[in-house]
């Protein structure tokens, strides 16, 4: 779906956000974590040993808090893979960057996440839901 | 289990948190929460029609996360309903002093809360994940 203005707006200041997705055994599983709005869709970066990685190739359907307690939007919706490798070791860096700043991305980026094997997943939005917004 | 007093401790302060339960589809849904320590279990209010109640009701498996990206505890549990009513309306009352102050607690449980059926969980913590503590 069409992500209006706003909300744009609201996900491309870098922001705290929490990601849900389902257990095997169907149990909820929530982590924090990094994203990026690309388009219409968001993306999130980890490895592909993580619980939350596993649990996206599994069950696609996740949710994802952005914001704080008096302001925040929720996303429903599904992620699937869209890199791997380079371009996701790319990725994870650019998030970093937005985040931290070029110097904490540089020094992760080699120390830690160029020997891990990092995916990138996109996730195509459901429904949107918002609190703390001004009426338009 | 036994929470470690530093969890404890942590838990005490009114900080942010995300609650995860299971839609009836299988899906998570996700909802910013207040909620308080007790003993040591965490519990939290809703109202019985919302998604998360009625989520909770249904299958009681849910992961709560509380604190911020540079500092946060996810808990993983088991919700139960343990008041409702006059006792829960007090529950979500002391919930709203803690977070808000005396003065909304007051406005708010006579505007809204007082017509609404209110429902207490708690959540009995099954695991524990930390991130950013101090190694003790």
């Amino acid at each position: 779906m069409k992500l209006d203005d706003d909300i744009r707006a609201f996900l491309d200041a870098p922001r705290g956000a929490d990601l849900a997705t389902i257990n095997p055994d169907g149990s909820p599983q929530l982590s924090v974590i990094w994203y990026a709005r690309r388009g219409d869709e968001v993306v999130v970066n980890t490895t592909a040993q993580r619980v939350k990685a596993r649990n996206m190739d599994r069950d696609a359907r996740v949710a994802l808090l952005v914001g704080d307690p008096k302001r925040y939007v929720r996303l429903d919706g599904d992620a699937r893979v869209v890199a791997t490798g380079a371009e996701a070791l790319a990725d994870i860096r650019a998030h970093a960057v937005r985040y931290d700043g070029e110097e904490s991305a540089a020094r992760l980026t080699r120390a830690v996440w160029s020997t891990q094997d990092r995916v990138t997943y996109s996730i195509a939005v459901r429904r949107v839901y918002r609190y703390g917004f001004e009426e338009s």
